[in-house]
């Protein structure tokens, strides 16, 4: 067994109670990607095989739990056209002429994004697959692929059967709950698919025993027209067709009322935050504290590029917190340690991970290295220190950053890919997916 | 004259409509501070004494229009407590201790950390005002430095109108319009002093020519409590008490109803929203688009941090723009132009600045350089580039700032002042502040 032992100014757990250790050090055995032991450097004994004095504060990744990676191709698209308008004029245009192979640049830029902020776990739900887990393994992050099924692209009861096939075929091939990507289906939502699709669906996903990731209730329009349509909610008919029997997660949540909430919590379904994306679209502002109440687990996420503009968690972690305590008119309404939880140990939890988030003897060595010397971190007394980490943290503070025991970012540059080349390729996909 | 060119892969002038120039310069007078030209390099004739070719995107400085520096060395003190709890217990105790020299610090602190994050003017509202112009002056900002004036630190009426001498003196000492920094009247607010002090204060304020800074409606319970004292509400007794016959600039105004934005309007009193302090601390969300509706001028300020907990004016300006869209339900609410024009020309006017956040001939030359080489502004389409560097824009991507012509941040390193130093003097006074 190779045991690195990385020592730092501070490290963060990420118990959800704000904990910091001074003079921490973690060890990490390297060959299993798992953490062996965290405490004060005191407290820990005899020294690993390597020894890494690295500063600063050592802090779980952060879980991006709801992303669509490859849309940094079309970052800022259309802004601030209305909603369907900003798809149909600002993106759909665009990404109709993807290609596989744009999809993997596309999700490499956005898994690069994500690893320099310090996201460590994303949960990506896209087309092409095959391309998205493909782009990831060059990077070295840790992903759930919920493979996209859309209606649209489906035209016929036989096609969309095959796409179910595909994807079980995809999360066959992805279904080792050790490895860094795993595989799951992605149904866009239930006013896309309907109540026989969906049924199709979970059934498939059930045989391959594969986790669902799913839209649900992001607008009022959408919510209002499911009704009207079906006479019940969408999550009433996720219900009846199984989808809810399967561990799924669904996105935004904006507008679920408390019997859709008890209807998740007794299926021990989760729901994602988008924040910023509800935001910016004018989606409206989702009641976490109402999904907490009901028992609903909870995690947060960027969602795609074309409504963020960026995958930066800290800014989403950041607006969770504070979107909660101004609707409540609470400033103790979520506090630095929950809403850090949401992004790591209580966010990883709802999407599936009971060793992921915090750092503690047993989980995953996902690791983030934040610097502390900056203006925005000083005067940076112990007893603020969570608080400012969490409420001043930003993407360019993180410095190094370890997936598994393995470092993909050193001193702010990835180890195992050349983002400029990444850059560059987006470029030009990005002009051709534009030009008329 | 002294004609320097600076150019850039952009230049975007911040007139209020997203323009951006490619392949963009400007000239500017460094002999004045001035701005004599923008354009494209192919618009503008001879070249000047000087030519820099420094890449990025040029952009006007952001403008903080309600800050109090001196509070870093408070930083994320007593984060997530109620209110009153928050400022008896985490604030007040702490600043009770400060000693001019340690606001020198405080306020060095904040200018140099506003300063790397882009933001080249402030309004600064504290007390200890001489220290305050002081530091200022070490790092080359352009600040108003509005004088406090609250009740609790003026116990008898001699001791209040002996403050108002202080303050008028202090004024005079800084009442060129040209000048870097500027001095006014900074009376806490209407609950703090009450309607006879007002008056008296107003009265000081037009002999002495100065602008007034004051708090307004930031609490429902501040609110509430005028009600209940007075039978009216601040704004009504702002205006009785001639607050309003002066330029006076009113920070919050998270609970002002239509009446009082009326006689706001009437009197061209403006409002600087402070999106992230109010959240954090639960005081709610102001409606700007309101305030532009009844035709009060608006900016956006940070507020102090220990209810931010930063001075990045990129995600006051985003949420600025991102919760009008969301609580609005609509995407169209704020456009990205209109979001940046809160933090730069719009702004600017609403302090009183008729040459300010604007990169035209005439302006002041308070420029900052964006480094657009991150994956955050990646494909960076032209069409898509505006939107993109208001979302994603990051106080880390700012690499160079001009104040008047003086380069104050050079390669994101500030030209006058030693930072380290200055962060290792905060660290001592922050501890010293908070022990027992």
């Amino acid at each position: 067994m190779s045991m690195q032992r990385l020592i730092a100014d501070y490290v963060v757990p990420g118990e959800g109670d704000g904990t910091i250790i001074a003079n921490g050090a973690i060890d990490i055995d390297t060959a299993t990607g798992r953490i062996v032991a965290v405490g004060s450097i005191d407290e820990l004994g005899e020294a690993a095989d390597a020894v890494t004095m690295i500063g600063g504060a050592l802090m779980p990744g952060l879980v991006n739990a709801h992303a669509h990676g490859p849309m940094t191709l079309v970052r800022s698209a259309g802004d601030g056209l209305p909603l369907m308008q900003w798809l149909a004029e600002g993106v759909w245009p665009r990404e109709g002429r993807l290609t596989p192979d744009d999809v993997v640049v596309g999700m490499q830029l956005a898994s690069c994004e994500m690893l320099l902020a310090g996201v460590t776990t994303s949960v990506e739900m896209y087309a092409f697959e095959d391309a998205v887990a493909q782009a990831i393994e060059t990077t070295g992050a840790r992903a759930q692929v919920m493979a996209g099924v859309l209606g649209a692209i489906c035209p016929t009861p036989e096609s969309f059967s095959a796409r179910l096939d595909t994807v079980s075929t995809f999360c066959a091939k992805f279904s080792d709950p050790e490895a860094l990507i795993t595989g799951g289906f992605g149904p866009h939502s239930a006013y896309d698919l309907g109540p026989d699709r969906l049924t199709e669906l979970a059934a498939a996903a059930a045989s391959a025993e594969a986790m669902i990731h799913i839209h649900l209730e992001e607008t009022s329009g959408e919510r209002e027209q499911i009704l009207a349509a079906h006479g019940r909610p969408a999550t009433q008919i996720l219900a009846e067709a199984g989808v809810l029997d399967q561990p799924t997660v669904a996105a935004h949540g904006v507008w679920l009322d408390d019997h859709d909430l008890a209807l998740l919590a007794d299926a021990s379904t989760t729901l994602v935050h988008c924040p910023m994306s509800n935001l910016k679209l004018g989606s409206g502002i989702a009641n976490i504290a109402a999904w907490k109440a009901a028992g609903v687990g909870r995690a947060v996420g960027t969602d795609g590029v074309a409504s963020n503009d960026n995958l930066n968690m800290w800014e989403d972690l950041r607006l969770a917190a504070l979107l909660a305590r101004g609707t409540s008119h609470d400033p103790a309404a979520v506090s630095a340690a929950a809403a850090f939880a949401l992004a790591t140990k209580e966010g990883a939890a709802a999407i599936g991970f009971d060793d992921l988030g915090e750092l503690r003897a047993g989980a995953w060595a996902d690791i983030i290295r934040v610097d502390l010397d900056q203006p925005s971190f000083a005067p940076g007394l112990d007893e603020d220190r969570f608080a400012n980490i969490v409420f001043a943290g930003t993407a360019a503070a993180v410095t190094d950053v370890w997936v598994a025991g393995n470092q993909v970012v050193a001193q702010r540059q990835l180890t195992a890919i050349d983002l400029d080349h990444i850059m560059d390729k987006a470029k030009n996909i990005g002009q051709r997916l534009a030009a008329d």
